[in-house]
């Protein structure tokens, strides 16, 4: 566990809140920034208008067994509730339209501010749509970037796993609360994914699966990933879902084309029409991401400096804007050879979160490649291997 | 032979330009426009200074041989010289830059006017790209368009075949003299094109296939149709020249996607990169191609009424500028049953070329279909068939 944990007390509050019904995201996060924690807002839940009445009772009065529940999910290694203004809320996601209040991560969160792509496709994917998912996951892994999909059968499922074969790092964004397996048969895939990735969910633990929760999380696929690839899907497979969403997002969108007369092509062909880009090979993918990797780095090193400063200042200082100082004291403290988080952790005396957050910058901007293992190495100006994201050299 | 015939000599000097030695396509068109006519532009050859010396000796001096050989093409039946100039020429392939000074046609040459759509793709097809290419062949025609390809093997052949086996028309733009059967399987297959489409080639009889005159096939294959849609192609095909041609010269290019393990899907992969569209069923195709159909009218109109006012007067006459009234008295000679061409000639008295253009012109426009056999039929307002190229039905 190396993110930075919620106080318990405040965890509670905030799954009082999340599990209240008819509270929305944005009404949470409005009524939390106001009150200056969730357990503010919950001990004045009782006089707030802005609630409405069931929402106030249930705040109020909580299930008492549910609360049980939820504070032994809390209590387990590995488990987190990352609300929306943590430095550990990845930052692509927080951009999206309609972002999750909070996030429950069952893994690693730190992996939440790596470089992610969306791997997503039908359910009932043919042998050679699994054959595509996996050859596509293991490169994107052994590139270093983490794959990230919703943990479904058929595609997602396919690209998973070869992401973990390969040595990678894989998130799985479920519609369920992170405790409940779905489908079923991937109960030993979770494993893996919580111990090597991470589970994620905007839903609180115990939540069972329902149909109006997967068009949900897939925005959440799409949201913290650089740019969505569908392998496989038919006209009204929900991949065309997650696409439409990333595209909205702003991110990249690829499809695989297939032959004319596969049902499962056709939902691809239709991205490709409506402007996903056509793709035959993972480096094209990795291609296009170096591009938008650099006008993202822009926009994140803007935010994080803006994040940093005002942590320490009511106004921002001005030499953090930019990447110095405490970037150039995180480059002093890189290798080439690839250094884990937790060893960087130790030698800058930064929080994880943030110094993932820098890492990321860093990564968007060429400066820094992520290894196999959740590792870092100073990016070799001369070398031009398939690592993610790297617009430029010129600029360290 | 329905089209309008060269007089024997003028023919034979067109020849004698076409055969002479580094005479452009350009210059000849302004050496034939200069003196009036081929005649007499050899008869002047040999003190214009405008001619290199070598084509001059070859336009003063004609190989008897071959003008024996010549003559006797002429005099076959359903050969034809269409001269630039001529109302023959088709209108499409007018417009597009280097256009032929001539064409060689063995079969009916009215087809030349008719709504066209190219098919092209790899010699070295697979059994389901044939297919393919068979399938989208029998639509075109069975709409009523002509199938326009290059009658290579492969899907060329395929196209032709398929186009022919339904009862349709189609059009083979050779990169020989039309009487040199390349490739000499397709023997038997060129028999039944002459008779039921045409063979059509800007090299003069006899000429042997040589590389370089398959690209410039190749021009007159876009340029002739109104779209190209690609089937299967490497990266090397010529099938991505002709698609690169048909969109340089503003028309629509259409590719068929396939497995990203072919190397015979990349070519059209290549091309929806670039911006062609991709195509699954033949419908979109001619969903696609009524809209410019519809512009190509306007075009069309604005030109025809130019030629035929020309024709009568040094300015021309506002009133044929628009449909009227020559157009008008020719919908009242059409019926709701297909009537035929040679038909309408009679009834209308009118020289077939300028009633094959009047016809695609409003067929084109949405008033006229074109129906097998290469009849024509009154479009029907409530109708709505998979006629080609029926951009509006209000404007009669």
């Amino acid at each position: 566990m190396t993110a930075q944990s919620l106080a318990a007390d405040e965890a509670l509050a905030w799954l009082a809140l999340l599990r209240a019904p008819g509270l929305g995201a944005a009404t949470i996060r409005t009524l939390v920034a106001r009150h200056g924690s969730a357990c503010n807002a919950v001990a004045h839940a009782r006089r707030d208008a802005s609630i409405p009445g069931a929402a106030r009772d249930a705040v109020c009065a909580p299930d008492r067994e549910t609360q049980a529940a939820d504070r032994h999910w809390l209590g387990q290694p590995g488990h987190h509730l990352i609300p929306f203004a943590s430095e550990d809320y990845p930052a692509l996601l927080r951009d999206i339209p309609a972002a999750p209040a909070a996030l429950f991560v069952a893994g690693d969160p730190t992996h939440l501010w790596s470089a992610q792509i969306a791997i997503v496709g039908s359910r009932n994917a043919t042998a050679g749509g699994l054959a595509n998912a996996r050859a596509f996951a293991r490169a994107f892994a052994q590139s270093g970037n983490v794959v990230t999909s919703g943990m479904a059968e058929g595609i997602d499922g396919a690209a998973h796993a070869a992401a973990l074969d390969a040595g990678g790092t894989t998130i799985a964004v479920v519609g369920t609360g992170t405790d409940v397996i779905y489908p079923r048969q991937h109960g030993d895939l979770a494993a893996r994914i919580r111990a090597h990735g991470a589970l994620v969910s905007e839903f609180p633990p115990g939540t069972v699966g329902k149909p109006e929760n997967f068009p949900r999380r897939n925005r959440i696929i799409a949201g913290l990933s650089l740019g969505t690839l569908v392998i496989e899907a038919g006209l009204n497979s929900g991949s065309l879902i997650t696409a439409r969403l990333a595209a909205e997002q702003g991110r990249e969108v690829f499809a695989l084309p297939g032959s004319i007369h596969s049902p499962l092509a056709r939902g691809c062909h239709k991205l490709i029409r409506d402007g996903a880009m056509l793709v035959e090979t993972a480096d094209e993918v990795l291609g296009q991401l170096r591009g938008i990797g650099a006008r993202l780095a822009e926009h994140l090193r803007g935010r994080l400096g803006d994040r940093v400063a005002g942590a320490e200042a009511a106004s921002p200082a001005p030499e953090v804007q930019g990447r110095d100082p405490e970037y150039s004291r995180l480059l002093t403290l890189l290798e080439h050879a690839p250094v884990s988080l937790d060893e960087l952790a130790d030698r800058s005396r930064l929080p994880v979160a943030a110094l993932s957050s820098m890492l990321l910058v860093l990564e968007l901007d060429g400066v820094v490649s992520a290894a196999s293992g959740g590792r870092y190495v100073l990016a070799r100006p001369a070398e031009n291997s398939g690592l993610p994201l790297r617009p430029g050299r010129g600029s360290a």
